[in-house]
């Protein structure tokens, strides 16, 4: 049997399709920070994302492959906005090194952080999450250390540079992960100002 | 009614207590550990302990109980270990400084540290846990923090040094996440080989 479509009804089915999974990438992220993974049902998803249960298992067949798709479609839409921010920076070099650090900050305490925490916890104890996670986690983890040095444009073939740049991202997550529970933003503010001073020296 | 005790069955008893309880609570770090936060029931830490339900019960109550009981303990119990092997350091200031951030280090890679994270990350989505959780947090880490100006010999009355030393414990707790699904070893190596050499110009 063949299928035909005019063009614009295609095009129309494609767009609705991306729509779709847009919104629930996007209700996963909000599910899991919300609800935290137990919490975070695909029963939930579906309809925190107005959409059929029949066009989820469609999209995304197992709970895993939601979340999975979530964390990764958010991780490039953050390096996205990121890229995006610090082009449109002014100011001389320290200026723009603090803001890039508190840019920096700010996607190691927002919501799609605390869903990805979330899920890495809960893959520790799930083998099959785990093996699809862990790829997944190294390539995020290398798109973010590749976005860490241009934004802060370092040279990483000097000595010591390419460890200041993990540091940071180290020590972000750190934060990140101080700032569950209670709103550590004074202390962290205060320890990123002695911090990107040692940067400026480092990279 | 009046139940009379030879001093000596009384103390038998507190001490039978005292034995139960360790075992309870550290059958809890292992349960989380090995099953994450939804998987160590007080009923699987109960038999993992070989302790009765009931026994288990008129110590600690609730899991919350349990739960916050076992990370306190523990918590201490490494501290006071830190402090014993710090203590037996020889060499010179730097390499004592090197042997404590290493010391430190294991400490946010180990189970305590991993179990303690499960418990975490179920609190922020718990709000019976969370409030129980936060103020022992708070004292844990501010214990914390004392250990490490402690072993790291820092003066935290010099500019800096007080930042360096949460900045030190900041990142190590990232590191400690980082760790979470695969053995992060090597790298973490490399980068606190560096960030020994910037804590000894900074303390």
């Amino acid at each position: 049997m063949t299928v035909c479509f005019r063009r614009e009804t295609l095009k129309y089915m494609q767009e609705r399709s991306r729509v779709t999974q847009r919104r629930l990438l996007e209700a996963t992220v909000e599910c899991l920070y919300e609800f935290g993974w137990s919490g975070a049902t695909t029963t939930l998803i579906a309809e925190r994302a107005g959409v059929s249960r029949g066009a989820q298992l469609h999209h995304y067949p197992t709970r895993a492959a939601l979340v999975l798709a979530a964390v990764q479609h958010l991780a490039e839409r953050r390096a996205e906005e990121i890229r995006k921010e610090v082009a449109a920076l002014t100011g001389d070099r320290t200026e723009r090194l603090d803001r890039v650090v508190e840019l920096l900050a700010a996607a190691f305490t927002g919501p799609l952080f605390v869903a990805a925490l979330e899920v890495w916890v809960a893959a520790r104890t799930d083998a099959e999450l785990r093996d699809a996670l862990v790829p997944l986690e190294a390539r995020v983890g290398r798109e973010m250390h590749r976005l860490t040095v241009d934004v802060l444009d370092a040279d990483e073939s000097r000595p010591g540079v390419r460890e200041a740049v993990q540091a940071t991202l180290d020590l972000l997550r750190g934060l990140g992960v101080a700032n569950l529970l209670t709103d550590d933003t004074a202390r962290r503010t205060l320890l990123l100002a002695a911090w990107k001073r040692q940067l400026a020296t480092l990279i």
